[in-house]
């Protein structure tokens, strides 16, 4: 059988089902606006996308998205139907490509007259694409090795403020983590290359502090240091982390493309830590873009270790529901090879402090993430050190299945961040 | 006075319009969800993003997005107030580096929980981004030069069917093309290196066919061969189009990133054409996403020649007063630098044929653009030569002020085209 590849769709429209999502696949594959004179039977045969399954869901009176035609003739006011359609491509269309894959799953169709609202909801690669990208490096089991921590959740924190401190201050701040504990610690996406606070200086006031705080401990504290910029840039980058004792470099996927993460992967001796910055244009409007599941396949494919999936009750617009199917995400195989399926460790983020902790083992039934508190951890009344126990004490209650105010009573950090933090 | 990058924004919001645009500002910038130690009144004076107006617009009951915050204690339903606000940064910040501005200012603020809307309309970047970015080498005077084409639009086409077709048989139409005096052609985004039309024998079979055409009457037709794909792929593509004798690339925009075409264009040496599909996810809501007028300057910058703006009567969902807004867009300068201007060639695509050039011509009062037609030229009753005749025939007019139909009476290409495409 020969391989395809497979997107799933939300669609809203006022045409007919089939020939709504008919109009995807021809402009998707072999069609124009007209049938031209090389576009033989046999060819649309060969390489025409297929229509695979369509499975009709509600209507409504309203179009989602302006600009949407309407069937000629139509007298009235239309019902915009929606469905959830499968399309399947043949591989040999493209080749194993993943920016070509991006181009034929997401490309034009977005703008099609006939739809009032498209989303891509899942995308399906063949094995085929196992051959030509590698995937994560690290991912789950590589990043706990990397970072000396098991069988609980990866603590970690942010640098803030995002955007203003020195080299030096930077240093000094990272020195209080280091020695509260941390095990992970993120540059802010707003911070890569500032003049006031340049990559090289940086990295290397950080490094000399992570290094001695090693050397004395034995705990490698994971700096993902944010190498966002251009191509060279970031080789060059990673070559720096490298040579500076670092395990970790962090992106803006959003920022840098597809390309630029595989091209990054091929060399890359430190694990990637994805940051999505930007993915509300794609997640956010429920008629129009793409939904996490699909996204998320093609940055893992291109080889990030880290994704970013926002957090519970957080200061963002999603909902609790979605953070966790995401996170799920991350962490089902996108493959059946055995050893490689990709998966990537979901980053919690965003608002986060004790406060969440039950719900996100509650809803996941993993620690295998990282739980990433900016103020969660630096804002603690107690200070920064007191911050970190505090988490570490809140999941080791949520693990154990006991009410954190509970824990609190004999853990004092603990109680001094729930008051903190109360939602 | 120090440089600053400004960004404008379409916001709906349920807060005061004066809280909401500092919240974005904060986001952006300093701020986390709480105060942290380190962030000092002279650190937020120094790098916090300035609010620098707001102009409030209309208001509306239900929320275009769903996910958005209301504020406390709030009784009824809110209104939901719509305002264009600018906001500015210190480009110390972040240094003039275009993966770091798109995070900035394009990055978690689309997520906001104060936000039922959100759109990035317009971005200016300080003249320091001249220094690091070589925008278009070629833009439109460079495009004529190499076409060959002056004083009219350039007419061009799209290899169709989009696939299916072997190197020999897309060779084979190229001849019909050159023989019947197109002055540019394209690849379609759906056909990059698919195994059935690998990219090298693609250019060997065009360009074998474009250099004999050009000895023998001296045109060399543009062909904008699609070379997207990963990052040395596209690299070593460009070097084979150079040495094939080609003088033009085409990218998927979306597809590669902003990195990976800043490095393509410092070893390029032909025109890079790029095509914008997967735009629709930025474009077409009108309540989340970014304008073509902020995006188009990402890809001016970092050194796109030609870029796709859409057609009049297009199949897409997009109205012709956005899509000439796009085109003048482009032929606008980004800079006030004598010669560095970025301005680039839009590309008229989707649905074309002789009947929108009059619209056409009559809304961009020019001709530096680059008029693409697949079923438009392929599909004309009388054949390939005939297409392409009858868009010159409907230029003519249309720059002379004739109507098309009146010009058609003495040109019967335009008159069986003016036949075949009526709206």
């Amino acid at each position: 059988m020969e391989d395809r590849i497979k997107a799933r769709y939300w669609i809203e429209t006022a045409f007919p089902l089939q020939e709504a999502a008919e109009s995807m696949a021809g402009e998707q594959s072999t069609g124009t606006f007209v049938r031209v004179p090389g576009e033989t039977d046999e060819l649309r045969e060969r390489h025409a996308a297929r229509v695979e399954s369509i499975s009709e869901q509600d209507s409504v009176s309203r179009p989602s998205l302006p600009g949407a035609g309407v069937p000629k003739g139509l007298s009235g006011s239309p019902a915009y139907r929606r469905a959830e359609v499968v399309l399947s491509w043949p591989l040999s269309n493209l080749g194993p490509s993943l920016p070509n894959v991006l181009a034929t799953v997401a490309g034009n169709l977005f703008e099609l007259k006939p739809f009032s609202g498209l989303r891509l909801l899942d995308v399906n690669f063949p094995p085929a694409f196992l051959e030509c990208y590698q995937g994560p490096q690290f991912g789950v089991a590589g990043t706990r090795k990397l970072a000396n921590v098991y069988r609980r959740a990866v603590i970690g924190t942010i640098i803030k403020p995002s955007v203003g401190l020195s080299p030096e201050a930077t240093g000094e701040l990272v020195r209080s983590l280091a020695e509260s504990g941390i095990d992970f610690i993120k540059d802010d996406e707003l911070q890569a290359d500032g003049p006031h606070c340049p990559f090289a200086d940086r990295l290397r006031a950080v490094m000399e502090i992570i290094n001695k705080h090693a050397d004395r401990t034995g705990k490698r504290v994971m700096y993902a240091v944010n190498i966002t910029g251009e191509m060279d840039e970031m080789l060059r980058r990673q070559d720096q982390v490298v040579a500076a004792g670092g395990t970790c470099v962090m992106v803006s996927l959003n920022s840098v493309g597809l390309p630029a993460l595989a091209r990054l992967r091929r060399d890359c001796r430190v694990a990637i830590h994805g940051h999505r910055n930007g993915w509300g244009i794609y997640g956010r409007s429920p008629a129009i873009g793409m939904s996490y599941v699909a996204y998320q396949k093609f940055w893992r494919l291109a080889g990030a270790d880290h994704l970013h999936v926002n957090g519970l009750q957080n200061k963002f617009c999603e909902d609790d529901e979605s953070v966790i199917a995401s996170a799920r995400e991350c962490l089902a195989p996108m493959f059946s090879a055995p050893g490689r399926g990709c998966e990537v460790m979901p980053v919690f983020s965003s608002g986060q402090s004790v406060r969440q902790v039950p719900a996100t083992f509650g809803a996941l039934r993993s620690t295998d993430l990282i739980y990433a508190c900016g103020g969660g951890v630096m804002a603690h009344p107690d200070g920064i050190a007191a911050g970190v126990r505090s988490l570490h004490q809140a999941w080791e209650a949520a693990t154990a299945g006991i009410e954190l105010v509970d824990y609190g009573r004999s853990h004092s950090e603990l109680l001094a961040a729930l008051r903190k933090f109360a939602a």
